[in-house]
């Protein structure tokens, strides 16, 4: 038995234990309350192979908690002791959460603007490459990764991965009721480094390109699975639960599997983890309750106004297509478009998702595999985020029409418009604002990447030259009464 | 009274007679019975001023042809003569009419593959601008013109017309029942100089952008001034018939005006010119019977198929918003997306229309005055055009669900087929063709307007390397057997 005297506010306390079970190890009831002062959370541990028991927890408050195992094994019932919750250290925001309705924030308050990108099978590849993966994100501007946990089979995706999450039997199937430690230790390890990299971990828990078995399982291995997985990953705070990639291609799954799978989760997890599931064509019911934002594949971030109406919640296009150049028309998107269709859905308060496609002889897509990135739009994205970082706190909500001329968001006290004109032209930009307030004007090219300040303030309805070119947007800030 | 001799096929005859009337010499009726063999043909003739009435027609068989005026004048009653209708000569193919039930076609066989304009009120400029409006319109890829009889009056159109369809009185208004026979002389002769150009005139016969009541006029009126332009203007050849621009935005006309409007023409045309309605919003009802084609506002041509099969005419999307960079979002195109658009249309078995808006201190815009073209898309319509004539003959037909990247049409035998890749960039083109036969290829820049013809051919499933930018097409052709 080890323990942590001090773990980090929004940190994972892991506590491990050993025992030997007769019969299955895995089908051992093991988990711990945790108490602070008069609060007391129950959560379930995980069998992590040769007799060693797990239970995490990521404490929420600073101070001293205790805890109490239970467990059927009389050996590890009733294990109890303590660890002082510390301060975050740098980086550390916390979870983060669904925010004024539409929008995200960290647990310490700060807005969560999401830039999101997608390596489907990125931790199935081996060292060397997802080591790649890892360098590359480190000067990336993505904040959140779409991953799946199941390995992926599929056009570019012929590669057998290093390790299963079953135990694998001699005549090469599974055994839905063993999992093997080595392939969740490697999981969760990609999953801590995504978190030391700032990045959001979108867990895809269920997905339809298998040759497997996974995307067939029988319910009681669904839901064993599930158990597992929230009782392993749950605890790392940038976990988020995707329970589908394009949920509708999974014949074997019915609409009342993927309610159930929701309540389960939901049950399970002490933390209400971010919970969402991916389209191909329609969409689940995400006004169902245990859905906490829409998750969207869609080619048109255009409809985020409609979606935010529809289901009331905030708007996540996933997938919007990939700038690559592959043949699948989802997988050949230039980077201008790529680019844009960020921009679309920023500016109607939504949040847009990027992936890439590029043909590669030795299959090493970004959008699966990870690796390197050979496209023009993650530098653009980059600029995005800067552009969004700049406020508002509260996010932007769309502005009823948009303006004349291009579609435009605002902050909530309409102290900031962000203008975007996307694919059209206008040399010449109109609009109307409060007249009771001066702007100040930034004319911001979202391709270029440049950002040009210009002199004096607009109010009221008014007009602004610009460039005849695409992708030009502007801001718009409220100046302060001197 | 004066008469010609011969006149060529499609060709106008034109029969002036002089008389005095007592009261309104425009309530005279006045008209003539062509005769070629055993077939008559009876046409209503018009007052042109000063005692002068005329009758025109245009014979579609050569041989010798006679006629016979019929006037509630004495004088002009009974009138007979002769004339021989010869051959067309050089670039005179007849007029266009509905062919193979989506497409169009020259009475001559020849395809009429719609590359049109829209330059609103550029007949009502003055002779200055017309002409240059003329002589831009000789080199430039057009070969429709879409155009308002009535002056327009709307943003960037502020200035008076040099003449009025109807006698103005000394107050300012208009006598309904008295036309201007110089207002239709100098409009009737721009519609020649098109014909001259090869270029078909799509006149609009009413619009709502209006300030002298043309778009408010009493129901007769109304009447009197269709019958009055089909009497003057049918017998050009190069005439179609478009009921109205954004017809849904003339409030005082209901959808039972436009029936009656439609039947009206429909009975007074000898030569049953095209006859369409363009919409701003909803859709006139294009299944009527005397709704010859589609003429749609729509920005995404994508829908031709859908529009193609709903009302099983041809599909004519005479506005998808134009090139230039006014704050209008309808006029803020790309030269990229204007050419885009019609490459979309074209793959469909669709049509698509041009238009141009850039801002211009004199107020002189393309789209609404003609003048010169500023933008950068004609030379790629042209380049558009000269793919369409390399056939087919009968047109080009969807192909049901596009090939694997891009959509594309075919012809009808399977000849021909044309992949356009829009915005995507694949890297590599996939399709399956028949197997039964070999295509060649050629690859098809449409932006830059390359055409680079690549060694061998493709059949059966077949994949095509293409460079990763976007605007790419090809061409396949069927290679007979030797």
């Amino acid at each position: 038995m080890t323990m942590q005297p001090t773990v980090e506010r929004w940190g994972l306390f892991d506590l491990a234990c050993t025992a030997v079970a007769e019969g299955n190890p895995f089908d051992v009831r093991f988990g711990a309350t945790f108490r602070y002062q008069h609060r007391a959370v129950q959560v379930s541990g995980f069998c992590d192979g040769s007799g060693v028991y797990r239970v995490r927890f990521m404490p929420d408050t600073e101070g001293l908690w205790s805890y109490e195992t239970f467990c059927d094994l009389a050996g590890l019932n009733g294990v109890t002791g303590e660890f002082r919750c510390t301060p975050p250290s740098a980086g550390n925001r916390g979870p983060v959460a669904v925010a004024e309705r539409y929008h995200f924030r960290y647990a310490d308050g700060s807005p969560y603007y999401q830039i999101g990108t997608t390596c489907y099978a990125w931790a199935h590849q081996g060292e060397a490459l997802e080591q790649q993966t890892l360098r590359t994100l480190a000067t990336a501007p993505f904040n959140k990764m779409r991953m799946c946990v199941f390995p992926k089979h599929y056009r570019y995706n012929a590669n057998e991965p290093e390790f299963y999450p079953f135990e694998r039997q001699t005549d090469g199937s599974f055994d839905w009721t063993r999992f093997e430690p080595a392939f969740w230790r490697h999981f969760e390890g990609r999953v801590a480094d995504l978190q030391a990299l700032g990045i959001e971990a979108d867990l895809i828990l269920f997905h339809p390109y298998d040759r497997w078995g996974f995307s067939e399982m029988p319910p009681e291995a669904d839901e064993r699975y599930l158990r597992y997985a929230v009782a392993r990953l749950a605890s790392y705070r940038n976990v988020w639960w995707s329970f589908a990639n394009e949920y509708d291609l999974m014949r074997t799954k019915s609409m009342a599997d993927w309610d159930r799978f929701f309540r389960l989760v939901q049950a399970q997890d002490p933390y209400q983890r971010l919970r969402s599931i991916h389209n191909c064509r329609g969409f689940y019911d995400h006004a169902q309750p245990w859905v906490t934002h829409q998750s969207i594949q869609h080619r048109a971030p255009e409809n985020t106004v409609q979606w935010r109406e529809q289901y009331g919640k905030p708007v996540v296009i996933d997938e919007t297509q990939y700038e690559g150049n592959i043949p699948e028309s989802w997988g050949s998107l230039t980077p201008e478009m790529m680019v844009s269709r960020f921009w679309e859905g920023a500016v109607r308060g939504g949040y847009v998702g990027h992936g890439e496609t590029y043909l590669d002889a030795a299959d090493e897509l970004w959008w699966s595999k990870g690796g390197v990135l050979r496209g023009q739009s993650a530098p653009r994205l980059h600029f995005l985020a800067q552009v969004l970082a700049r406020g508002p706190q509260r996010g932007y909500d769309p502005v009823a029409g948009g303006l004349r001329s291009g579609f435009a968001a605002a902050s909530k006290g309409q102290d900031l418009y962000l203008v975007y004109c996307s694919h059209q032209q206008p040399g010449l930009l109109q609009g109307v604002l409060p007249d009771d307030a001066d702007f100040a004007v930034e004319v911001l090219d979202t391709w270029n990447m440049t950002c040009e300040a210009r002199p004096g303030t607009v109010s009221g309805q008014f007009q602004l030259p610009l460039p005849t070119r695409p992708w030009m947007a502007a801001l718009l800030t409220r100046v302060e009464a001197p």
